[in-house]
Parts: structure tokens; sequence; C-alpha cells
């Protein structure tokens, strides 16, 4: 098929780079790289009717994604993920039109399987020969299977208190794990300080150009799941902050090619109480993030003290006049009962996350009753 | 949408039972029964055309399923499961067809939602108040969130030593469970003795008519996915037996309305070394098997030590020229590791048992290296 990627471009100085060698951040400012297409090319020859007889598969929006050759393309099956609307829930605090993306439902048991299928297919077609993560555990999980899947060998590191799910199921995919003793932003300087004697190549979250071209699937699922008309709220829990920045960039894309109009959800980022850089920066106002001191929270997920893509997600919560809310350990474990009692719906606790913030939300007039609110469980539950 | 249900059908002694209200086995013969549809309306009238413009989830077989008022389904978006070309590890065994249908992607990560989904539908429909199951594990974890999203009280009793994550996610959708000293087939007995006092409705497998009835589309699903012709093998893990059961009573009624031929793929049945009375039936030619003593495995979802589908499961095996082999725990573990590392798929032991499957059986000559081969990895790891 047609190849409508052209190259990468750095999302804060705007430098070009070729997509046709390696690349992690841009040379100059060390910021995140975007991939960029030909959109205008696809304006009027490519339309949300062609997408019917194609399965239902995030590889759908071939397009739009940064994949050359098909022939790279590493697959386990990245299905739609259900859009649940959530009656129950909604009815008990209000909502009538509340509505759950079920994340834990694509390889592995969370949305990391997006960027991680679009990095891994990408790596492989760039011949890249070693892999090195840092990860608060689903990435890692995602991460082993897809390179097993490729055959290219992974390095992994997180924190020695990552859940024995993602410490078992990467040494079952053959994956060298080591466990350090530190958050993901330590084991991101290890991975950094290593690389270039390893020869590995750092896959770390919007270091990467590709695993971003993944999640904003999440995205073009949620658009075409709602005939083609963005939803007013979405709720989603903030790490490293791919999925908000993501989704941001895929909706551009999609009114770029004439698919949705101008109209963007307002992005709500969760995060824990015990680790919120991005809820501290947007109450001040600032447009980036400082590093968060102690972090703390039994949403593993969440507790990233600092992300290298922090100003593109309060852009997004900017632009599109979000908000940015921290939730409490409590209100998480009990969230995380909450969902499976209204809804049937297991979640993770960054999931769970979203779920704990409505009722702030709701209070402090955020969301309104009858607004389309969207919440992302990004991952399943995990004994 | 236009109900096809006629009644439910003894499938042992043909005696006929009305669906609306709740039914368990046969009152003559105590066999399972099974729905029946009025197929011959369905011929020329309902056509695989019909299904493109359909949601990807396994409701879009609706008019084959019992459901009779569409607001009475309980759904959690049941999504097709993915179909993967094992490409590395058919390589490694000399098959050129090496399909896997990677059940973990449904809700609770098991093909059990298939099941419960259509049971707790049904019992919604039927105005059940209560309702009681025995299980190994993953019926559970699935009974409990389909009930708790019905709102209907669930009673689970199980194993002590069931795994955490289905102790815990049972408990969290807040049924009520209750741990046993014994295998499945005690707890059973447990739900057997008090329904009546109580006033549970037994969901045990095929003592309830209508989780076959969710089993089945696995077979509706693996037919559209090859194009209505169907592979030549499937090997499917036993331990209740309606994988088994479910899928050879799909292919009959798809046969009916004309959507596939007369070809059958050969079923082959994998039990563990430790609970193989199926494979003892098959191996002595007996149409029944007797119950197995001592009954120990790895994989809790094979220690069934006596179906009472046994009679079925010989028979699809019988009739479809097909096979019934045993592997051993050590080859589950070693299949647990080999998955991942030439598939990306993470599996839990009973899926693991099918893969351990093909050495002995390509050895045997059971299966040719050109065939087309699906194995059901029925659930995801859990840690």
């Amino acid at each position: 098929m047609e190849n409508y990627l052209l190259h990468l471009e750095c999302s804060s100085c705007g430098e070009i780079y070729p997509h046709e060698i390696p690349q992690n951040v841009c040379h100059s400012c060390g910021k995140p790289l975007f991939a960029r297409y030909a959109l205008e090319q696809l304006v009027d020859t490519w339309k949300p009717e062609h997408l019917q007889t194609r399965p239902p598969s995030l590889w759908r929006y071939r397009e739009l994604l940064p994949i050359c050759a098909d022939e790279h393309i590493v697959s386990l099956g990245e299905t739609i993920t259900p859009l649940i609307h959530a009656k129950r829930l909604g009815a008990q605090l209000g909502l009538s039109e509340l509505w759950i993306k079920d994340e834990s439902r694509l390889p592995t048991g969370s949305f990391k399987a997006r960027g991680l299928a679009m990095a891994i297919s990408k790596a492989k077609e760039l011949d890249i020969s070693k892999l090195a993560i840092p990860s608060a555990g689903n990435a890692a999980t995602a991460l082993s299977v897809y390179a097993a899947c490729a055959g290219i060998p992974a390095h992994i590191f997180m924190p020695k208190d990552t859940p024995v799910f993602n410490q078992e199921t990467c040494r079952l995919a053959g994956a060298n794990v080591t466990l350090i003793d530190g958050l993901i932003t330590d084991a991101g300087k290890i991975v950094a300080d290593r690389k270039k004697d390893a020869g590995w190549f750092d896959v770390s979250t919007l270091k990467e150009p590709y695993r971003v071209e993944g999640k904003k699937t999440m995205g073009f699922e949620l658009a075409e799941q709602f005939g083609w008309k963005l939803p007013d709220v979405i709720i989603y829990p903030t790490g490293g902050g791919t999925g908000i920045v993501g989704m941001w960039k895929g909706f551009a894309e999609l009114e770029a090619i004439g698919w949705i109009g101008k109209k963007r959800p307002r992005f709500i980022s969760v995060q824990a109480a015990g680790c919120a850089p991005i809820v501290k920066a947007w109450e001040e106002g600032k447009s980036n993030a400082e590093p968060w001191q102690d972090a703390h929270t039994v949403a593993g997920g969440l507790r990233v003290p600092q992300a290298i893509g922090d100003f593109l997600i309060l852009e997004a919560i900017y632009k599109s006049e979000g908000a940015a809310v921290a939730v409490t350990d409590d209100a998480i474990r009990e969230a995380m009962q909450l969902l499976p009692t209204t809804e049937g719906i297991l979640t993770c606790p960054e999931g769970a996350a979203t779920v704990a913030a409505l009722k702030p939300l709701i209070a402090n007039g955020i969301i309104k009753p009858s607004e389309q609110v969207v919440l992302f469980n990004t991952g399943g539950y995990q004994a």
C-alpha cells in the first residue's frame, strides 16, 4: 500500500529528521519527535467508508500509521477496544452519557500494546538489533512480547516493586530483566547511560517517535465509535502522558483530512495525589512541570515524577480547556470495587483513578450531568 | 429483531422443554438440554453478507443466539478474538498452517466470558434472582462480573487453591465466594445440595442450557475468519468440554442454514496426564468416561474428574475422526515459555496444553505438516 509518512519533526523547535534511519529525540533541543504525513494527499481520497471492509484492528488506520512496508508489521491482533455505555455507574453519579473505553482487551492486557506494536514494527523495518526500555510494568510486558515476535532481544529495566505479573511475563517472553532500586526515571537514567556501549535502541516513552503513533489510534477508534463526532470530555490517567499527547495529535490529523470538525473533547488528566506533577503545573498555570519529589502511589503507571512530554500534555489540556485532578490511593482502591460491582469491568489502579476522579469533577462543576464523558480503563486487573 | 429460538431439547433422549422458564437438565434422563432454532426460516434469508455491517462482537450472530429481546443482553464488549498465524512456532515444528485463536482477549481474560454472557443475559430475561456456580476459577470470574452488571447476586464455590486472580476478581465484583477443600466436582455437589433451599439457579457447565450457546460462537468466528471454510484440525483443551460441544453444535447449525458444507475439522481434545478421563475413554473406544481418581495438574481448568457432557465430547471426537491426547505438567510449563518466545502470546496452562500436544500429535502422524491446524488459547497468563 502507498506510504504517506514524510519525515519526523521536533514537537518543540520544528527541526526535521528523516524517518529512514532510527531516531530518538531532537538533536538540537532534546524534545520528542513527531511523525508527519502527507495529509493533503489523503483529503478526498481516503474516507471513513473505506474502513468498513477492513478487519477490526488498529491497522485499519493504515494510511496514518508510520510503517512503510506491510511485511514489517508485527501484530498480535490489536483489536478495536470496546466502548461501553456505563449506565449503572452513570446513574449513581448523575451522568447520563458516561462511557468507558476498555483498553484491557489489547494484547498483554493494556493500552501499552498500541505503542509497542508500532515501535517494534518500526524497529523491525529499520533493522534495529537490540532494544532497551525503562518501565513501570505494562510497557515492559508489551515490549517483551512484541520484541520476541520480531526476534529482537529486549532489555528491561524496572522498579523492584513492579507487579509480579509484569516481571513474570517479561521473563516468559525471553526478555532480559533488571530490577532496580528506584523509580521509572531512575530506570530511564540507566538505559540512557548504558545504551551507547551496549548498542541498545532506547524505546522510552516519547524518546522514541512511534509509540505515540500507536497511542493516537485510541483517538481514531473513539472518533469512529462515536460516528466521527468527538465526545465532550476525555478523562485519562497520566503517567508519561503519551495517551493524551497521542490522541491530541490524532485528532489534528483527522481534522486535516476532513474526517472530523474543529470540536475537541476537553482533556482531563488524572494523577495520583502522591505523584501529581502535571496537576501542580496546571494549577499554577505553567507550561512545564517540575520533577515531583518522593513519588508514591498504588498506581505504578502513575508513579512518573517527570515526563519528557510534560509541555505537550499541558498544551492539550490548556488548548482543549480541560483540567487536571489528583486522586488519593484510597479513592483509587474504592473505585477498583465500584467499577466491577456496577459495570462488571475489572480495572488496574490507573484506570480506576479516572473513576475516582468523577466525584470531585462533578462536585466542582468541571463536568456536567448531560455531557458525553469517556473514561479510559488503560489496563486490566492484576492479582 | 425476530426471534428464532424454538425450545430446548434433551441432547440424549430428545425430550422437549419450553425456553420461556428456567431449565437445567432433562427431567427424564438428567442429560444436558440444547437450544433449538427455526433454522429453516434462516435459509436464504440470513446470509454472511449481513454480518459485514454489524459490530465485531459475538452478538453479530444474533439470529442463532438464544436471547429473545435485545434489552436483556448483558454485554461487556465480547469482541471477535484474533486468529493469529503462528509462523515462527509453525516453522519450528514443521507446520506451515498453524493458527492460534487467542481467547484471552475477551472480558475477564478467558473464553468463559462467551458462555456467561449468554447465560446471564438469559437469566436476566427469565428474571432469575440468584445464581450459583462451581468453578475452577475463570468461569467464576466471568460469572461474577456479568452477574454484577445484571444486578443478580452470585454465589461462587471453588477449590481453595484456585488462583488468587480469580478469588480477588470475584470479590471485587461483589460475589459471595466460598472456598472449598476439594475439586470442582465437590463444589458442584455443594451447589446441587443447597440450591433448592437457597433459591439458587445452578449455572454449572451444561447443567445450564445457554453457556454452550455462547461457546458455539467460537466456531462461528472461526468459520467466518476462514471465509466459511473450516480448518482441518481444531486442538482444544478439555475440562468440562463445552468448547468442543459448542463448536460441534454450532457447525451443524451453520451447515443447516447453508453457510458451510459437510466438512468438519477433526477435533483433538487435550487433557492433563493427571486428569484425563476423556483421553482414557477415547483410547478404550467408550462412549462415556469414567470418573478420574486423584485428579491433579497445574492446569486448574483441566482438573475436571467427571463431565456431564462426556458423551457429547466423545461423540464430536469420534464423528469428526479426531483424537484425544494427554500432556504432562512439565510439557505444559515448557509450552508456557515456547509460545511467548516464538509468537509473543501469553497463555494460561490450559491454552499451553494445546501447544504441548503438538509434538506428540505430529510424531504420531495424527496431524500432517501441510494441514490447517487451529489451537485455542482459552485464557491469558495469570501471575
